[in-house]
């Protein structure tokens, strides 16, 4: 196993525990003065375990980590507004899945949550994902000092809302009743998929105190391996089988579905991958070797295969 | 009219324009250092402004309102944080409308969201809501200390989440298929409709910098108001129709749902209604003419006819 690997591994099993720590059945209170008696639902706090434990290759919070850590902030240290990050992309994974969605039944090799559980039960645990994201982002061990914790508020509710990840959402179910072109197509994929990549590597310029440049330096290069990566997954899409991604493949031909590749075809596709991949490059000119981790994640992200 | 009354009403109008320039058409960025494209889809912003404008007596922004009134903070600078717990409130009926939930066709008179959109997009107009209000308390207009503003977010992410309002949902969810006893049916509604409404008492503390006690009172004021709420609410289902409520009615006796007024019956749940006003007015003791209207608002809660 390359030492890239061994990293993305170990991240994503600090990620796993914090989100286990604050998954865990032990009954909580939604006030620490109050004598107040409220519960944990059982059945809900299985529904979020279902939905965002033992999942994926935890990228997001992996780019929240490695670009934290070109500031000397340790993973232990970023992995809560990490795994918050993570708390919203899985929320989103839930709602996307439902029958009004995409009606998908896999996902990560798994039923979906209202496989799993049912459609009511999907959507709270939905929202309680999203909810607890912004409750771990508030805490004092995401961060020592208020207004970066409250920076960070801003940067995660303006990229997973209306202009961020919910609005590409609404323009990726749009796009299904007309034929858009290239630039729609750009533009609601980096709202889709990439306003939490670029979040999360704007995370770490914040965690970390980042100076202007570096911290502009990091959203392009977030913004590139967005690119970058939802191209990859529509090459995907067309190139791969079920088995290998864990998810139903082809969707997109069978929804005709607008994508880049449905426009320019595969050759021209690989091609523009590259020139996402030197963006990235280039976002990351002012950092040294420290910086190594992040541009093989890059490549990661381009040669992928599932 | 009354001066409550009127008061009622001015604070919902300074709450309607303030979310109205929230969910304005105009084009919006993500990130405003960036030069990253990105949309405010026009049927997404329909669908939240169906949501959230127009809508309801905006009774926990009055809260809030009020409860920061005591410090002296003025309606102007508490509408932030004020319009962001109506963003909460609100999502919370567009997903509880769905038809995976409590599937209603009607609420405040007009078609839920669902009916007048569509269900994927009622579920992404209430997931962009629940975002837009962490958005709004991370801003600098809701509070200029950010300890502040972090603080806010962590009590509004705990009485939203899973420990609060959609727990409380879940709960609910759950007792269709069950007999629940009174001490369940207390703590669901406790965590359902109590838990936004307690935030609102004590978000008016946090923005006052209120000492410990006026906090703790503030906190009893609403938690017996969110009792009586309920309570209320559930004897108006029993006897009141859907042309006064603007929604339907009987509802739970029609799914079997287990209500303190099933287990006890009017006379009794009338005079309970008269304990938790008690215990309301209790809260408020260390206040003086100053929380005046707080009392009337309990008394309006308990006498409220829809």
């Amino acid at each position: 196993m390359t030492d890239f690997k061994k990293l993305l591994n170990s991240h994503a099993n600090l990620v796993e525990s914090t989100l286990e720590g604050l998954l865990s059945h032990e009954i909580g209170n939604s006030d620490d003065e109050l004598e107040i008696e409220v519960a944990r639902p059982g059945r809900l706090v299985h529904a979020m375990r279902h939905s965002s434990l033992d999942g994926g290759k935890r990228l997001r919070p992996f780019l929240v980590m490695e670009s934290a850590a070109l500031f000397g902030v340790s993973p232990e240290e970023s992995v809560f507004a990490a795994s918050a990050l993570e708390c919203i992309h899985c929320y989103s994974l839930v709602h996307d899945d439902l029958p009004a969605m995409d009606n998908d039944d896999l996902r990560r090799g798994k039923p979906t949550t209202h496989k799993a559980f049912d459609e009511a039960t999907a959507i709270l645990a939905g929202d309680a994902l999203l909810t607890l994201a912004f409750d771990v982002l508030s805490r004092k061990q995401t961060h020592p000092d208020a207004s970066v914790r409250s920076e960070l508020v801003q940067l995660y509710a303006r990229n997973a809302g209306l202009g961020g990840m919910v609005g590409g959402q609404m323009l990726d179910l749009e796009a299904e009743s007309k034929t858009p072109d290239a630039m729609e197509i750009t533009i609601l994929q980096s709202m889709k998929t990439g306003a939490l990549l670029r979040c999360a590597c704007v995370t770490g310029a914040v965690l970390g105190g980042a100076e202007q440049a570096q911290r502009m330096g990091l959203l392009q290069f977030g913004n590139q391996i967005g690119n970058a990566f939802q191209l990859a997954d529509d090459i995907l899409d067309v190139t791969s089988d079920a088995e290998t991604m864990g998810k139903r493949t082809g969707k997109d031909a069978d929804k005709g579905k607008g994508t880049l590749v449905g426009l320019y075809g595969l050759e021209k596709c690989r091609q523009l991958l590259d020139v996402y991949l030197e963006g990235a490059m280039e976002g990351l000119e002012d950092f040294g070797p420290e910086a190594d981790i992040l541009r093989e994640t890059a490549q990661f992200i381009v040669d992928r295969k599932n």
